[in-house]
Order: C-alpha cells, then structure tokens, then sequence
C-alpha cells in the first residue's frame, strides 16, 4: 500500500469547492461515492474491530479512521464523512438494523397512521450526536488538506425504506400507501424533510463543508411524481441549508430525464449516473449548476488501459462542446457507489488519470487559443 | 367473475394493429404486460395442474389456455403469448430452472471463451417447437377476435442472464466481461441475436401479428454502451424480421433518455415505462413511431376512483399537445409487467376507463373542431 502525502497546503485543498462554484481550476477534482469501504481491506479490519457496520457508524473515533482510509492511498480532492443514510429513520426509533449480506432493515417500519403519528424530528446534536462529533473530528484531523463532505439520504428514500422496512424491487408498500393514502406518505415526507434539514444543518455547523443528498430510490417514480414526493422536498432543504455558501450536491440515481428538475432544487451541483450522457447534461444543466460524475463502477473491474480508456472518455463528453471552458464546473465522480469488488489499484489509476487528463486538456485548449 | 363475451367480430380486432401504425382508431387500445399471471386466481389453479412455471411455458395446450385466461375477464385489445424470455437460452442448453420465489436460474451459466464457443443458434421449430406450437394453436382459438403479440426477450438482457446465471442487483459479472473482454459479450450478443431474429419470424411464420422485444436490462447500460450493447442489436433484429407487415415494438425498461435511439432502430413502437412523461415522449419521438405505456403498475394498487384518475391522467399526458390528433399512435398500457399483488378489479376499472374516456377525447377534440 502506497502511503500518499496528505500534509501541506495545495491545490486540492480548495479544488472541490471551486469547481462547485463553478470556478476555474487547475484540473478537475475527483471523489468517489463509497470511497471509504469493503474494497480496502484496511476498511474491513476497521470493521471487524468495530463489531458491526452500526458500531463503525456511531464510533466517531473509527468514522474518522475509515474516512481517512482513502486519502492515505489516493490523491482523491474530498473526504466524505462515513456514515449510513439510515441513521436518520433510526434516530427516529424505527430499530436499524443490518444483516450480514441481507442489508439494512428496520425492526419498526412505518405502516399505518399511528406509525406515521410517532414520528418526530430528531434532534441532531442529541440522538444524533455521534455523527456531529464524527463531523467535527474529521473536520480537525483533515487540518484543511480537503474539504469534508456530509449527506443525508432524500425524504423520498429514507421513506422508502421507512414503509418497506428494508430494500425493495418494486417499491410495493410504498407505493400502495402514495396511492392509497397519499396524505400519509406525504406526512412522512414533511416530517424527514424537517429531520434532513436540522440534519445537515447540524453538520454544518460541526464543520462540513459540502452537504450531499443522495435520492437514490428517486428513480423510481413516475415522471409527476418525482416533482411531487421528490423533487419538491429536495427544493425545500436546498432553500432551508442555513450557511448559503455550502455547496449543495443533489443525486437521483436514474434521474436523467430530470436534470433541469434537479437544477430547479436550487443546487449547486447536480449529480447524474453513468446512463447520462455528459456532455448532454452540460447543455441541458451545465450553465446553471456543476456536474458530478458519472463512470459507471464497474468500469473498474477492467485493466489499467481500461481505466484510463473509461476515464478519458468521461472527461471528453463533459468536453465535447469546444466552445465551453474545458472541465468547468466538472466533479469527477462515478455514477454510484464503489462495488466492495473494486480492486484498490483501478482506484488510483483513476484519480491518477483524471487529474493528469483533465490538466491536459486544458493545457491543450489554452496552447490552442493562444495560437488562433 | 365476468365473464366476457370474446366472440363476434368487433374494432378489438384491428385496434391495436392500426394504432401500432399510426392510424386513426375508435378509442385507444389496451393490453398489459404480464395480462397472464399470478394475479388470477385461475392463472394459478393452471399453473399448479402444470406442476410449475417451465411445464406451463412448454406445454402448449395449457400455454394457451393461461394466454386466453385474461381475454375472459377484461376487454382487452391483444392477446400476448403467455413465455418466458428465458427460452432461448434455455434452448442453448443453460439449464433454465425456477426456484420458488428466488426468480429463473440457469445451471450452465456462460462464464469463458469456451462456455462461449459452445453456443449455438436454436432452430426454433426443433428446440423452440412448443412455442411455436402455442403460438399456432392460440392463433387458432382466438380466431381473428384480437391480434396475438408474440416476443422475445433483447439480445442485452438475454446475455444478462446467461452470464449472471440469475438475476443481478449490480450486473457485475456482465459488466466485467465487458470491461475484460468485449470481444466475448459481444460474441455471445451476436449468437444470440441471431437467435432472437430465428425466433420472433418463427413466431410470425407461427401466426403471431406483432412482435415485441423486451430490453429489460437495457437501462443498465451506460449511455455509450446502450448504442453498443443494445440498441444497434435491436435495429439488427428489427431489419431482419422477415414479414415487413408484422409492427415490432421495442421497450427498454430504464430507457427514458434513449427515445431517439429506441425511434431509430426502425420499430413500429417504443414501449415508455413510468418514468417518462409521455407528452415528451410524444413530443420527441411520436411523429416516427407509436408509443406504448405508460401506467406505473403500482397504482394498480389504488381505490377503483384512483385507478381512474391515473389512468385518465396518462391518455391526458398523451394528448397535452392539442395539436396533435388526439390518441394517435397510443396503445395504452403499463410501464412494466402487473405485481401478481395487483387486484383483478383494478385491471377491469383500467380497461374500462382507457376506453371510455380515450373515446370521450376523440369526439370531444371532434365536436370542439367541427365547431370551429
């Protein structure tokens, strides 16, 4: 395992938040979703020490230790705080649980009106303390090198899995109630839409410095509905992050047909999944917010060459257009989460690319203006 | 249960061909995706005399008996084969078996260039007999009254499951081979294609009057790999059925962003599922092809008054644009298969509606312009 240099001050320290901005930046900033996880083995004995997933979670001590684990290895431009996107609904008293090899679940679904009647804000520097305190400590052992990223699950998701109990195929609970008694669904959601926004308000406050929203189950909904049980409660905590100059990053995975939907929440930056198109995206969102991602995962199950060939054809899309300013407003970053199958290597090979590639192009874009 | 009256003929008989080409119809025709299934309760009182699934599939008698069981309950406008998309590689020697409630599996998954190597294209009046038996017979005891849809599953998605052995939350074993060795998954893309096209003009040959290809992993795909894994596969297939009169309908689950491609691969109609508005759908591509869909099956699930308005909400989505002739090119139907939880009763409500008020739409769009 080669140990990176994460001290002193550089370019990667603002590099993130320039590119959310929008702003010009010496090459394009790469995360990755998942980047601290089961693909590293210093990850799994994190765990194994912990005890169990939750342990790891609500430990800040071993949060931070996995947070860093990526940074050790790689040149990644963010840290993003380790945690689950189901610590909200379990602050609420629903009983998270994981299974080995099952997935979450929770002991107490919401199904009926009185579920739904129990259901209160958590307070986040009290149920949820243990992730400010991660927040904050994480925030210090980063000294500044990169910024540190927080997140909540979206209030469409965290219902998903609220009503379902636990991960679904066809969302069949969920969608009963949404047709059945849409009041009840639409409760929930008012209620997790106060919960993510105290949430990541509180994270703020304990020092992130992006907050991320992951709609994951997004997707599933039909076109009207994302606006009315998604999107608007996506817009409602864009509107309610209190320190305006946090970047706000929303992600429908499967949520292509819906960027200018996306870029309406008043985000700064939009994330899309690998079946989008990027330079699309940039013609269709691109002026208004940034763009995250988009590779697809599995791209790094392939050689080193395929790496590099999948990389440098993601950063060509978002810079297919030449009359746009190469890799602006461009966060490098996969169309979801790291498989626990990702050999490490493939992971350096492409931040190493990404970074060498995207000061290439622009180096190339200069060279060529400056001679016409 | 009602039992319909399906002799007689009658528009059901021409609804669906003459929308599927664009031409003027009474009302909007409706057929459902998985009409046959575990929703009826005669549906599984037949496949329990079967034994199971594959034994209902590969007996033709008791294939026609499930495919016409839907015709006696609802006024549909189509018949649908009653298969599975798994015969083909079945007839190549995988091994298809269903475990109960754990989904279809093969026993000889295609794992390696020599796995590969021994796949061949099934002649489908040998290894395919019964379903080109069932197609014969139920073309039969249909007699004219409504057209009977044959199909197949896409190359893409076939090669899913051959490789993955199963259904995949991640598709990781395909996605390696495509990042490892393309040169393979498209091999087995080709053989299959071949496979498919032998297949559906078996079908035609058979008796069946429209084809459909269901692409149901397609919307895995990044956007690039979509054009190259799936839809020019799709053209090949489409180019190649033989009977230029048969209309073949192409749906990718998944599919939303790709409409234009899905338009160009030559078919009749795009199959749309849920998450795409159809307004748009129409605005894109509906002046090329017909458009199928779009229901999200979940709101099966809703009151009979719930089930109304969705179902007036989707013609209404189709008919947005006044300029438009109104249902012209629609054939209405969900954006994926029905839940075996679907009520029967929601299934007669839709029917019903889709004709009731599509037909209202024509003569009230008449009457407003003879007024004029």
């Amino acid at each position: 395992m080669a140990e990176r240099n994460i001290e002193g001050p550089s370019a990667r320290a603002t590099r993130l938040l320039r590119a959310l901005r929008r702003e010009p930046v010496d090459c394009t900033p790469v995360w990755l979703m998942r980047q601290a996880g089961r693909y590293l083995p210093e990850y799994n004995q994190s765990r194994a020490a912990a005890g169990d997933f939750l342990a790891l979670c609500q430990s800040p001590d071993r949060a931070c230790e996995v947070t860093l684990q990526p940074l050790r290895r790689f040149d990644l431009d963010a840290a993003i705080l380790f945690s689950d996107i189901l610590t909200i609904p379990d602050a609420m008293g629903l009983g998270l649980r994981f299974a080995a090899g099952e997935g979450p679940w929770f002991e107490r679904p919401v199904r009926d009106e009185a579920d739904v009647a129990h259901l209160a804000v958590p307070d986040p520097e009290v149920e949820l303390r243990y992730v400010c305190d991660a927040v904050r400590l994480i925030r210090r052992e980063l000294g500044g090198r990169v910024p540190l990223i927080g997140f909540s699950g979206s209030p469409w998701t965290l219902a998903c899995y609220m009503v379902e109990g636990r991960g679904s195929s066809d969302f069949r609970l969920i969608k009963t109630l949404r047709y059945r008694r849409p009041d009840l669904l639409h409760r929930i959601l008012e209620v997790v839409t106060e919960a993510v926004i105290a949430y990541l308000n509180a994270q703020i406050a304990a020092g992130a410095q992006v907050v991320m929203i992951f709609d994951t189950w997004g997707g599933v909904l039909s076109d009207a509905d994302f606006v009315a049980c998604s999107q608007s409660y996506l817009a409602r905590i864009v509107a309610a992050v209190a320190d305006k100059t946090v970047p706000v990053v929303v992600f429908t995975k499967g949520g292509g047909l819906w960027l200018e939907r996306l870029a309406d929440t008043g985000a700064a930056a939009v994330g899309v999944d690998w079946t989008v198109d990027l330079a699309e995206a940039r013609r269709r969102i691109g002026t208004r917010v940034a763009l995250q991602g988009n590779l697809d995962p599995m791209a790094l199950m392939g050689s080193a060459d395929t790496v590099r060939q999948q990389v440098v054809a993601t950063l060509e899309r978002y810079d297919a257009d030449p009359s746009l300013s190469p890799g602006l407003g461009h966060v490098f970053n996969l169309g979801h989460g790291l498989s626990q199958f990702t050999p490490p290597d493939s992971v350096a090979v492409l931040v190493e690319t990404v970074h060498r590639y995207s000061a290439e192009i622009r180096r190339r874009r200069a060279s060529s203006s400056s001679l016409s």
